[in-house]
């Protein structure tokens, strides 16, 4: 491994580890310190590689929405059969593993979005422009959910998909302090059952 | 002004002015020094009155969550006509409230779940209770909408509860993010358009 190899996989390995703090306690409760200590990497290192805490967590906003970006395309190369049953298996797996995390500590962004959502313009954008990436590929699936009819089609994919996310990271929080998957399961039942298949129609039986 | 009723005067207002800061910069970027200055209240009469930061908090969660009931109530008693379109009345008189907020803070208890809602038991507790009294209450409401017909009869209540106040908690932190009420007007458009409202039947045309 070449020097600027090794200083690459440090670099890696601190943004998991700020991940994993950050995600479990929060933006303010994460000391510089305590970073440091869990990386065992010294003041000089951790400023060289990102300049502040804040361009830090900046930066694992980012990290965690690519991170989480693949884990899902991976979820989904892994299903079989109609996109509409994919996402529910997928989105049912996800509860699963959240139940088994420490703590329920639930989702980066809506525990940011909560705390430091608009601390300042750059954690703003930040969040901002990854809650956009996520609703705009859900709204791109229900586009082809409705395509192939089993996506109702008297409400626009994207407004579904704005409503989704309301709905999950609502119940994301719920989680926290339920130390329960239940309100997230509720969420995926009550969509994938009633709100999001295509509706009984008024005019259905004029014609 | 006797002197326990000035005491008690003092102590409301540094729990209204400590709600204050809390909404807008979180839990742990409020320093107790910052909440002391705001309020001209030596550190001693703090601790006096509170014990500590965090009881301080875990006050004004329950303080915030009486006084919002409070409020509700009031915005009820002004409107005119079924509960159902009393209801979205008032929703709507909230967004236009909550937008004109300095900083689009948002809400107490999402931003506060999302920063500390499993940091300690004692925040865990107070948040749950908090929610569930805000869930039972809205459950009641829509109960009573149902037997006036006009909330969907497949559905319990109580769901239907659940569901709206996970989507408005998201909705919240999006309108942080996105300092903007459209997050918010799109929970309430699509809930009392197409969600709530009494629901074709399979049967309806099979007769």
């Amino acid at each position: 491994m070449n020097h600027s190899k090794r200083k690459e996989h440090n670099r890696e390995q601190i943004l998991e580890k700020g991940l994993e703090l950050f995600v479990a306690q929060g933006y303010h409760a994460t000391g510089l310190n305590g970073i440091l200590s869990a990386c065992q990497v010294p003041k000089g290192s951790f400023y060289n590689f990102f300049g502040s805490k804040e361009q830090f967590a900046l930066e694992i906003i980012e990290h965690y929405h690519a991170l989480e970006f693949d884990r899902w395309q991976q979820e989904f190369s892994l299903q079989q059969g109609p996109l509409f049953e994919k996402m529910r298996t997928v989105l049912e797996q996800e509860v699963n593993r959240l139940e088994k995390e420490p703590g329920h500590r639930g989702c980066l962004l809506a525990n940011f979005a909560g705390e430091v959502g608009n601390a300042t313009e750059a954690f703003r954008l930040a969040i901002q422009q990854a809650t956009q990436q996520v609703i705009d590929s859900i709204s791109n699936d229900f586009a082809t959910c409705r395509a192939q009819g089993s996506l109702r089609d008297d409400i626009a994919p994207q407004v579904l998909a704005q409503l989704f996310w309301d709905s999950w990271q609502g119940a994301l929080l719920r989680m926290k302090v339920e130390r329960s998957g239940a309100p997230l399961r509720a969420v995926i039942d009550i969509f994938w059952r009633h709100i999001l298949p295509p509706q009984q129609k008024e005019h259905f039986h004029a014609d």
